[in-house]
């Protein structure tokens, strides 16, 4: 059996889109250099599971789909199954390259999965859908179409549920490829949504958070230390005031009060911030929110922001 | 140890797309419940390794990338890798539901992975593009395009690479899986294609032949039976003529003639027939061409057409 810990690391959209581009293969390919040369690095000491997010590739293919009316639309669950074929194969063939130059001889083990992640039925998210995806439409398309819809200042936009979500059907199979010392890569865009119908799955229209949905496979495959990468360097409080700061190691009962008081936007830094937090309360071990450069500096302790282990007492 | 035999299961496009329909989610779905049916059956008996084409996928993706201006397109590697995240979660999906209808109580292990396949970077085939793939073209519309174009009856079309495939990058850690009774399905749409410089890979646009890839896969994996399903019930000769027949059991030699004599069409029954007679005729096993409604059946030795395996003079 293997002691080198174990580290899960969720890569942000912008580990292979970055604002302002279109997201050309070349394009992604060449952001994924950042992170994937450091995780490189990471694998001589750490067992390491990768999670990433899939926004932009996504919105891209809903929007191929909708300009096309010769192909059958495919439903949201396909798309997000798509998307773990594409980044997966992207992420893994990038660290492999990344090993490769740094002359790695050994033969390390990767798998890239299909993973998917169930959510409850009567998640309330699906009475009050609110994650915009896709294009923007105008009014008169926009009532043509079968979706729930939100005005914006750029046009009407389809919204979908984003529930909770409670386990990764693949926990078993992840955690003994991990046991076997395999890089695995897996709950690309937090996973497919499911719902389970007695005994059976069955796929449903929704996206998950890929922050949420990370914390919840680092809980069950027992990470030593949660990682959060994306295109900010930690998590700022006051944000937009002269009270501005970075934080850089909080304990997690400070980091729930800035949770409640609405330092973090929904839909970005929130779920981030819930992530981690709820991971170090449940298992007392270590979670970080970094920049996608600074993934070893931030698992050295020198830079990101830490949520730091609850104390005896409050892990009690 | 398992001492369960080893089954190789590639399954032809039509297991998801049936000939004349579009492709909906819905009724991907639903012919899958054909083979996999079955193969919840065979897995009480065999350990079980699936392969899948991609074509009406592939083409269905290209068809959509074409219809937009506003996102870049992705080489063709990357549509196979789509490919591979949407019919490797159908058929687990669609598995895991079998195996749930017949009741099975124990946990059966799965994994649906993304692979690669390496093909020579002299492969004749690269000066010599013939698969057709995606939509027709106006002649306006071709020579706008940086594809090599044939022209056909109903317009022109792109032609890529069909190279032959060498090795399955991650055959070691599908040995793996398999050794620990996960089901596994991979390779789909033959892997995406891969070419080694020095010691790293780089992806090419081309598309492999799934039958050949899956021969070179279950050669690899060592499996005892290796199985073609597609929409024919076996292989036919003198097709077109009062001879014609369907092959039953056919000895390897025999077969290699009727390879040789041009019995079979290239791009369809062809490349069907060289995979099973390679794979048999390097191992020894069971190799067979059924439909799939018939893979028990063809199993048990009740249908399909079976290459027989060489005689102990032939095989020395």
């Amino acid at each position: 059996m293997s002691i080198k810990p174990l580290i899960l690391i969720a890569l942000g959209g912008n580990a292979l889109i970055q604002k302002g581009q279109k997201g050309t293969a070349e394009e992604q390919f060449a952001n994924l250099k950042v992170p994937m040369r450091q995780i490189a690095r990471l694998s001589r000491n750490y067992r390491i599971v990768i999670t990433h997010g899939n926004g932009p590739q996504v919105g891209n293919l809903l929007l191929q789909q909708e300009s096309c009316r010769e192909v059958p639309n495919m439903p949201l669950e396909i798309i997000v199954a798509m998307t773990q074929g594409q980044i997966g194969y992207m992420i893994e063939s990038s660290l492999d390259r990344a090993l490769m130059e740094m002359g790695v001889t050994t033969e390390q083990l990767f798998v890239s999965l299909i993973s998917y992640v169930v959510v409850a039925e009567r998640d309330p998210a699906f009475q009050n859908p609110t994650k915009p995806i896709g294009p923007f439409y105008t009014a008169e398309q926009a009532r043509g179409l079968p979706y729930t819809m939100v005005k914006t200042d750029k046009g009407f936009r389809r919204v979908v549920a984003s529930p909770t979500p409670l386990a990764i059907v693949e926990h078993r199979e992840i955690k003994k490829l991990i046991e076997m010392e395999f890089i695995v890569i897996c709950c690309g865009g937090g996973g497919i949504p499911v719902i389970r119908k007695e005994r059976k799955f069955r796929g449903v229209d929704a996206v998950i958070d890929k922050d949420l949905a990370s914390a919840v496979l680092a809980g069950e495959i027992n990470a030593d230390v949660f990682v959060i990468a994306s295109d900010v360097p930690g998590v700022s409080v006051h944000r937009g005031t002269p009270e501005q700061r970075v934080l850089r190691k909080v304990p997690t009962a400070e980091m729930e009060r800035y949770l409640a008081e609405g330092h973090f936007p929904a839909g970005s830094m929130g779920p981030k911030v819930e992530a981690i937090t709820r991971f170090v309360k449940a298992s007392g071990r270590r979670g970080i929110i970094c920049g996608l450069e600074d993934i070893e500096r931030a698992i050295a302790g020198e830079a990101g922001t830490e949520v730091d282990r609850p104390t005896e007492r409050e892990h009690a």
